[in-house]
């Protein structure tokens, strides 16, 4: 049982949690289990002591248990070659809490995958994993610059207070930062749509405006 | 200049940010200027030194600006007068993001305001206030028991993937945690309503599944 942090491989878990760029750590049993049932790939890794275990990842999470996992790569054909879905693309939007809880809803509701613009927080880190419940095992991501996802030619739709409330049809759907929203290169070639609220509020929070446009548009797809 | 930590004024504020019992902390100056805009009466303070300021706040979210108010009290009528309008009850949320999020949705789509059933994160801790984006100045929030809530005789709803797929009329919809769900004698007494999911997800986020339920709520009722 490993009980140094000068070990090769304790080392490389840690940093596999603090970049995760080209291997990402997943926690607990569940978890770890629902990743290899899901295809991924375990490499494999001494047993570690439970002190060090706990210095790299809280025990509620991991249960003693972690796997480390090769980052997985999909293409952009595999998001966009879907006519029907939509797509979420995230500029800017800089909380993990946040991305995780997007890729969740992209499960929830059968989005075609994730777009991911400068400036957003790492979806395969672990706070971003946590909040994707899961999600993260299946969702296809990708990163892409502005004028990549315009060349795809699809419809692009921003939100904002003055848009549409009309149901969404497929192309994809841009989520700004609340503070800096939507960058003005997209949005010069995008829609306006909108959510209707009281007005009591400045705005909604990125993951709860997700919610609302990704499960109305597939209500629409599958005519619920 | 104040710049011990053993001055009276900033042992309150720091029993106020940690306990938020009878006292509580609103950051940054645009929060500060709203919450006194809104009627709150804000109690004096000498002058923090930046250091003691850092010491309790961090400098993004406070920009140098504190105040200290009395923690605002509603009563249970000020929620249940509303006869058309939905009431949110959550029930061992301990989140304080997700609890601040619902706060922000709560005032987003004019609901009547919001109860708290036992387990749940206090929305007027720091990390809830500032998740709420402002709403926790003008949305109602009283603290009850289940069988309290049951004596209103208002209809309770609980979210159930079995549950009812129609938009909710006027009435009390019980959240529960993610891992616990809702408490059995609420789930006894509650008709179940449901978010159609592809069902590649277990759940949704309770913040989420909020958005969903209170923008088909108000746009009901408004018609929109």
């Amino acid at each position: 049982m490993i009980t140094s942090k000068d070990n090769a491989s304790y080392k490389r878990v840690r940093t596999a949690m603090r970049e995760h760029r080209d291997e990402i750590v997943i926690e607990g049993p569940k978890a770890v289990a629902d990743a290899i049932a899901a295809g991924w790939k375990p490499i494999p890794l001494p047993a570690f002591s439970p002190t060090l275990l706990k210095s790299i990842t809280d025990t509620k999470t991991s249960q003693g248990v972690i796997g480390l996992f090769q980052r997985p790569r999909w293409k952009a054909e595999q998001i966009f070659s879907r006519a029907d879905a939509l797509v979420v693309a995230l500029d800017g939007v800089q909380d993990p809490g946040n991305v995780g809880t997007i890729v969740r809803l992209a499960a929830a509701f059968d989005t075609a995958g994730i777009v991911l613009l400068p400036g957003c927080a790492d979806p395969f880190g672990p706070k971003a994993i946590r909040a994707s419940a899961g999600a993260i095992l299946n969702v296809p991501i990708v990163s892409m610059a502005a004028d990549e996802l315009l060349a795809t030619k699809k419809s692009i739709f921003v939100a904002d207070a003055d848009g549409s409330t009309n149901d969404l049809p497929a192309g994809i759907l841009v989520l700004g930062s609340e503070g800096q929203g939507v960058s003005p290169a997209l949005r010069g070639r995008a829609k306006a749509v909108a959510i209707e609220t009281s007005g009591r509020v400045e705005s909604l929070n990125v993951a709860a405006a997700a919610a609302i446009f990704l499960w109305r548009s597939f209500r629409r797809r599958t005519g619920a």
